[in-house]
């Protein structure tokens, strides 16, 4: 747009195109859906072999029977897998049922009303109120959580390697109320960026300086979530800490849901033993054990973290299009024009788009008037306010690449047109 | 035993015999477990056909591929089966997980830290604390729950048929923190025995007079579970309830544990839509839907009540022999001796077995001694406090019946032998 500079008849005559371009999508009757991170038909398909794979044998090596009930950790071949995906002991994870965030919520639960190992006043007795910190934007869900159990949300920037550490160690410093932190760190929800070694290593030795019932929630969700190149490194956190007190402060969280069944897989929790036995007292009450049936398809299935790996490329071949086509749509129609920033993620479900200040609901308005729906705008941040109002969350696993393709056709158009209509708007 | 009119020289003599009986189950090297109602392998080998059955096929007839996210309560085909089994309308029911434990958990976590429908004044508020009305003998993971947040328990006798009304209704009127009340209706844990019409019409009389907030526990744990005859007849709560405020007051619970898959069936809750609106909310947090994959296995196993009913038989054939074993034992060895009395159940998986008073951990430890292991004297009581210390729960489906056969000798001399020394140390 060339912003400043730009006469205000060749503004008007651009947001006469826009508008134009924009009623020829409205026109079309579209019905697409960029909102949420969902697998694709194709996705889930490529896993479609674990159903029927137990061919009725039950039984495990020790001689356990799955179908029965009992074994509150889950299955020790489970535990294996999910303590290969998240680099600790076996001894040290939890494999459950279809859903990381039903561990998460169950683990600040049990943190708010009964206090954690190493302090057992509940956080909901802190005064003044428990808070957390929150990289933004970052997963909806993760905020949702906080919100309902009365945990105060603080935001923290990201700087496209995880969380800006100069702020996050200044308000550690300054509050106790600071109860923890949530942290995606690979391929980031919605950014996409994957956590540095300088930022893991900070994060490792700030740990030391927190309260022993501080909690770091590391949300390894799209561990294994490579689109293109080679997966993301990772700094192995829990390994940084052990030994220093810093190891009972990391839990972990990783789940298959992305990987087999988005509503069918497994989950998993890792942490200190210490953490686990508290936890477990608490998880005891409410269930005698998870799906075992279910983790056995998942272990024969995948293997190992190899198999993981493997079957992960065929995900990484299903979604790279997509989001290449989303990277392509948006350098052709927006780029080095001052209309909006983006990431260009190499893994994970998500492109973050950044509109000029003041735009987003704007943008997510006009998209879904033409029949494309977003992800409402601010989302991706505490009690669903975005400050700038810049923030838009783009999910292209889930539609055909031709719908992703028509929806980032309209996405632009609407950002090109908000944009204009703004700097018309704007006072001469 | 003919009590204080028996010689000492023969309770003498008995002592000596039921020693020598004791000691050779001692020498006998058993190692038999009655503890828990867990289905056995044959029962579990029952619905093998669940694994499979899918054939790879996941689309519902409404499109909704149920290997996808979302569906927080259940696909729809499993919640009209949930509403046939606990005779309400599918939209009164959630299909959740494998666990109904789970939901009986986050159905009164909510209620203690949220409010629930009608008032949304915390139960944890109430002053001097809520409190839970138990029937007794009861089931320990209802009285855990309770336990884990912060439930005060009063013990409320069973007749025979249900709780005793007359101590319920006396309590109800007198004690404002008085939020709710535990029911197993058919063949309850442990005493086997079905509420009659007359009680069940009188807890819906009741219902009308507790507070807004008052909520009854009605887990129909084994709606289906007879062993012998016909099922037991249950008059329909939620019915008499409707239209009387009464219908909001009543939650209810069934699962498929006993019937497919002990630790991979699927759970049912039933109540009113506004009390599910409610709950659905808290529960939106902590998962975006359960396993929709297994929901439909069930479905296309089970089919409907009368495939439920049909399956059922299969499982009433295996459990009959294990429970005339045990009734036979009790009667050849402890009928009209005054050593105890029992129930015959027709249905669920326990027997009630009720010592002299003071003998129940007496004979625990005793069979426990000679390798046959009991529940624990107590648990079936709040707080694991027998004020009698005589009731002992037997659970007999797991072992095969000729292990059943085995640790019911060892029960019924262990029973002989505590209470001859019981009467031998009396004061003469």
């Amino acid at each position: 747009m060339n912003s400043d500079s730009q006469p205000r008849e060749e503004l008007t005559a651009q947001e006469a195109k826009f508008s134009e371009a924009y009623a020829a999508h409205q026109a079309a009757g579209l019905n697409l859906d960029l909102t949420r991170g969902k697998p694709s038909i194709a996705q889930l398909d490529l896993a479609s072999g674990l159903d029927g794979i137990l061919d009725r044998n039950f039984e495990l090596p020790d001689g356990t029977d799955v179908r029965g009930y009992g074994g509150l950790e889950g299955i020790p071949e489970a535990r294996a897998l999910g303590a290969e995906l998240l680099r600790v002991r076996p001894q040290e994870v939890l494999a459950g049922g279809n859903s990381s965030l039903t561990f998460m919520y169950l683990y600040l639960m049990h943190a708010v009303f009964y206090g954690v190992t190493g302090d057992r006043r509940p956080w909901s007795e802190t005064s003044g109120g428990p808070v957390f910190l929150c990289p933004v934007p970052g997963y909806d869900r993760h905020f949702a959580i906080c919100e309902d159990l009365g945990i105060e949300m603080l935001n923290v920037p990201m700087t496209g390697n995880g969380p800006d550490m100069d702020v996050v160690e200044g308000i550690i410093e300054d509050d106790p109320r600071i109860k923890g932190m949530w942290c995606v760190p690979r391929y980031s929800n919605p950014s996409g960026e994957s956590y540095d070694d300088t930022t893991v290593e900070r994060i490792a030795t700030m740990l030391d300086r927190t309260a022993p019932d501080f909690r770091l929630m590391w949300d390894d969700a799209y561990a294994v979530h490579a689109i293109a190149g080679a997966p993301a490194p990772l700094k192995d956190l829990m390994q940084l800490c052990r030994g220093k007190g810093g190891e009972h402060k990391v839990i972990q969280f990783a789940s298959t849901s992305k990987i087999t069944f988005a509503g069918g897989g497994i989950a998993f929790l890792a942490a200190s033993e210490e953490n686990l036995a508290s936890f477990k007292r608490r998880l005891s009450v409410l269930t005698i054990g998870p799906d075992k049936v279910n983790q056995l398809r998942h272990v024969k299935f995948l293997n190992n973290i190899d198999g993981i790996k493997a079957h992960m490329r065929g995900h990484a071949k299903i979604l790279r299009p997509k989001f290449e086509c989303v990277e392509s749509r948006l350098r052709e129609n927006l780029g080095n024009r001052g209309m909006g920033t983006w990431t260009t993620p190499e893994g994970g479900y998500f492109v973050s788009f950044y509109t000029l200040p003041g735009l987003a609901k704007e943008v997510v308005r006009l998209a879904g008037d033409a029949g494309v729906k977003l992800t409402p705008a601010g989302a991706a941040f505490p009690y669903g306010e975005d400050p700038e109002d810049s923030h838009i969350r783009l999910a292209p696993s889930y539609p055909e690449l031709e719908d992703v393709d028509k929806a980032m056709q309209v996405f632009v158009t609407c950002v090109a047109l908000a944009s204009v209509r703004q700097r018309l708007e704007a006072p001469t």
